[in-house]
């Protein structure tokens, strides 16, 4: 019978991993998808009205890898009402060779929470301007919490300017990320980030634009990661328009959904070049980042998952 | 934490349960899915080459229902030389209200061998000749036998015929089925089927067609059961287009892949009427069956899953 792990055990794994050996393992996420090395079928999608949640299945394999990866990850956003989490998940690792259900990770929807940050932290890597001089983040949430949590280490910068709806979720996140070791300072007006930071990371379940072209440094890179379902978007169509260098986890699934495709709806993107990540990674060529704005539209891919769960299987048989 | 249900305690309360019972739930699974009262998206599918396998991922819900089900559904074809099942599978069931998952029945692929086997039997309730003089039984497999254990007390006839490749398989499948009080003929003649047969079931993994029109008796019921994937195929296109009605479980998915989907692709269903089986189940005027040839197309609903997954949680909480 399959082996059950709970979120508990998952978590004492990925919390003593050092970054760069969690960043290693999203790297090859990032390349294998780009480079044709791993079959993803198009998410799937269960939609709910009343109360109103989704649920993503994302699902694929790595070739010549000894798994395939079926991850299952829903939002209820009425939970919190009942005390429960909005976000819930699990993984399901079955063996490539024989179909057989080797383990089940009840991770809860940390493996995704994990997997999503790691994947800011890859894009700040190679995408980030060589000095960065602020940190802005756009969201209080948990996930707002992971990105900055995992830019420590790959950006060497510990000023941060937080942005949020109301105080008190933005005394929350300070109080929460005191320990880390950065200096926060949170703000209810948008042009403050723009003003001070040029590395900036968007982390809201917005359906409007957050963050517009106006009021951005020259030289600066901003990392979109809220827009993960249809009729989500941050970033003003403008940025994209204007970036100098566009990148995607997966150009497909950005322009059926993501910041890219709000801007290809709006014409704004004819015949401009968008780069997946897994290429800036895999080559030498674009790992020279081009001063200028750089933005990364970044949806979550099925190879995330993959990686983060060989990550954890590794550990357990270890 | 989500219950654990092993296949053996899901395999008592599926046995220990009166068969009319069973049929009721799988009724619901059509009579919904046709009157539009579920959510089924695509099936996922996932391929591997080397070694063969492929795997489905079904889901869905039935609208103002308590859950939504997942099912994973593998068949890794060298499996058997490893001396492992080819078929494998799982059924999770969330919340409907919270996105949670509150149980994880781990049956291998038994339950979706069981709502197989009562599709067949929904199907000849509704579709078979009034008098029913044989079963023909085209394959030896596992479905083969879940097919006519679940005929019986649908169909009053112990007279049945049965069709295999070799000599081995049809013994085994004889030997296997003698308790359960049929009168078993074996052939490896298929016209012997169409000769003493007026109600036939398809239930191999066949890629080209094994029963023709020619030989079939003038009022015949047949209802096609393997061809689940494209590629895979069990009736000539002839029997398709000279059927006086045809039914499928879900026309979309029929003419995707499927027997259906064969005998369009040839061009020989042009203004043909099809039905769907939940139609036939909810409308007192499509329960009259014509006499003439009937064909039932069964591909396999998400819903079928919902409905088999549902009957387990209600014997569960009891």
């Amino acid at each position: 019978m399959a082996q059950i792990i709970d979120r508990d055990r998952i978590e004492k794994i990925i919390k003593k991993t050092d970054l760069t050996r969690l960043i290693s393992y999203m790297e090859e996420a990032f390349a294998s998808y780009s480079g044709g090395r791993a079959v993803v079928p198009p998410v799937g999608t269960l939609t709910f009205d009343s109360p109103p949640g989704d649920v993503h299945i994302k699902y694929g394999y790595i070739k010549d890898d000894s798994y395939y990866v079926i991850k299952i990850a829903s939002g209820f956003y009425e939970n919190p009402s009942l005390g429960i989490d909005s976000s819930n998940g699990l993984n399901l690792v079955f063996s490539q060779k024989t179909g057989q259900l080797e383990t089940i990770l009840l991770d809860e929807g940390y493996l995704t929470d994990v997997r999503t940050g790691l994947a800011g932290a890859v894009a700040a890597k190679y995408l980030a301007p060589e000095k960065v001089y602020g940190i802005g983040i756009i969201g209080t949430g948990t996930q707002a919490r992971m990105q900055l949590r995992y830019l420590k280490g790959t950006v060497q910068c510990n000023k941060v300017v937080v942005w949020g709806r109301s105080e008190e979720s933005l005394s929350a996140y300070k109080a929460s990320m005191r320990s880390e070791g950065f200096e926060i300072t949170t703000t209810l007006e948008i042009n403050d980030v723009g003003r001070q930071c040029n590395l900036i990371v968007t982390v809201t379940p917005s359906t409007s634009p957050i963050l517009e072209l106006e009021g951005l440094a020259e030289d600066v890179h901003i990392t979109a990661v809220g827009a993960d379902t249809a009729g989500k978007q941050e970033l003003g169509t403008g940025i994209l328009e204007q970036a100098d260098l566009l990148v995607a986890d997966s150009e497909s699934q950005c322009r059926e959904h993501g910041e890219i495709h709000k801007a290809v709806q709006a014409g704004l993107l004819k015949g401009k070049k968008i780069l997946e990540l897994g290429e800036v990674i895999s080559s030498a060529e674009h790992q020279r980042r081009p001063a200028g704005l750089s933005v990364a539209d970044l949806t979550g891919i099925a190879t995330q998952d993959i990686q983060i769960s060989n990550f954890v299987l590794e550990q357990l048989q270890n």
